[in-house]
């Protein structure tokens, strides 16, 4: 039996790896760069060298490695096959065999927000639960599914991307998938500034939030103040999430929303405004569902990664 | 090996069974009538004595059985616990242990409308595909969603309950669950002719379907006709369900939807009216989907019971 796993996280600015016991301790972390040239050539072969010299370091032989779990920003097969990763340069190829060619030990691969949801699973907000949504709000808005301990891949690897579910008829801007009205239009850190802009410009309340630099952070922290106009941008970000969190529920009915992503700072605050949504929306047998914070922040991608290679999934 | 399975689908009124070989070939069907009396005691008692007598007139030894799979009409956990059945008159029970006191042979149960869904993907028209959501527009509006070849049968057994998806802010009046807008109100058989009621007082236009029965066949018979106004209730509704759809997409992104229940068998035009809508709606990397009709009607039930059964999948 092997003590030992790797996770990795391979993002578009640093590749962040770390070093676990086969219970789910981070033993250590550390980061890379993400050399984007010769689209992405060296990302993998990069990837490897610092396992193995990290792995020398702590004079840990390779053997008591139980396998590398691997998170890459794009859709990932149930076999690792990712079909391309813009951010990377990446199109489509096997990513445990690409890495296996460096590195001779098992290689799990899967997308990152899946990997991440998995990790908060395993370790974080979601802990205890196998029926699982990660939510993450962030400058989109991306999810992660996990039923019965397992992630939910999807055909073409779009399990989760639950940011592009259609949520408002009237919307006239266009999002970045290009259709109107996405989830993630109201409840991304820039959704949630548009949502504050359009109140702001529609009547001359007093705010705060006419103040200063504009951002998801100073909307909660008005919330928090007691900003009139700040609460009913909230209550109207909670209205949308709400409802497609009902949506999303009469699908795959969780035990658990794990909310993270950098809007989730503002703590729970924010399930004030999304459970009475939640609720007036969602059909009666999935009502009784928990909230949660994501507890793993920018790490959940490394824990997530060790863990799905510790578990035996793909 | 056991060269047998039974699947049994428990409806209000009876009970449906077959012998199946383990290939999936329907050897024979018949059925019982549902005793609901004394809270429904009898039923599984009623099941159990009917396969033994059907075994033996076929001159099949038990041992030759893998075991039973059962469909039931109520919300079932994973390890085959049912909630409550309100149409049955049963409370809380597990429905394994409860059969098995009959049987001796394994049995699996799991919900009816997940079962069928399963019973589409085995033998129907789902054959081929893992990632699979199945949609039963009758009455209301059921579903079943299957992930890498397995139920989602979610926290509450709720998974696939998509008749109560929010889809419509507007609505005024009450669906079946409470709740106003759902899936269901737009969509199932009542939901269709619902909508015809409404664009018939709208407007003087001429059409068939003001006079007849005015019923979902009705409605399609009338679309296939060329009646104008028909076409307008088809568009409405495929509106409705095509958003639906790729809401649900979002979510688990299958290879295939399974079109089935009483509404389905107006056949392929439905997906005229459903595709457009579902490609408007959907996100990008879900909208390569398949529509399919469900082939096996009312015998999914007993098919996806028995595949349950033999696929090792609680």
């Amino acid at each position: 039996m092997a003590n030992y796993a790797i996770g990795v996280d391979i993002g578009g600015t640093t590749v962040k790896l770390g070093l676990f016991s086969t219970e789910g301790k981070a033993l250590c972390k550390w980061e890379i760069p993400t050399v984007k040239e010769d689209k992405g050539s060296r990302i993998l072969p990069d990837v490897a060298e610092s396992i193995l010299k990290k792995l020398e370091e702590e004079k840990i032989a390779l053997g008591d490695v139980a396998g590398v779990g691997i998170g890459v920003p794009g859709p990932v097969d149930a076999k690792g096959t990712i079909f391309n990763a813009v951010n990377l340069g990446w199109g489509e190829f096997n990513v445990p065999d690409a890495l296996g060619k460096y590195l001779n030990i098992p290689v799990k691969a899967a997308n990152d927000a899946n990997v991440a949801a998995f990790g908060e699973m395993w370790q974080g907000g979601g802990r205890g639960h196998a029926n699982l949504v990660a939510v993450t709000l962030g400058t989109g808005v991306g999810g992660g599914i996990i039923v019965d301990g397992r992630i939910v891949t999807g055909a073409n690897g779009a399990g989760g991307e639950i940011g592009h579910i259609p949520i408002e008829d009237e919307e006239t801007e266009v999002c970045g998938c290009g259709k109107k009205g996405c989830l993630e239009q109201y409840t991304s850190a820039t959704g949630i500034v548009r949502l504050a802009r359009r109140r702001l410009a529609k009547n001359q309340t007093p705010s705060t939030l006419r103040e200063g630099e504009l951002d998801a952070k100073a909307v909660f922290d008005a919330v928090k103040a007691g900003d009139a106009l700040a609460c009913q941008v909230a209550a109207e970000f909670g209205e949308y999430l709400g409802k497609g969190l009902a949506m999303i529920a009469s699908v795959v009915n969780p035990e658990v929303f794990v909310i993270g992503g950098g809007v989730s700072k503002a703590g729970e605050v924010l399930f004030e405004y999304i459970r009475p949504a939640y609720e007036k929306y969602a059909f009666s047998a999935c009502r009784n569902v928990e909230f949660a914070l994501a507890t793993l922040g920018n790490d959940a991608g490394i824990y997530g990664a060790a863990g799905l290679l510790l578990s035996g999934e793909a």
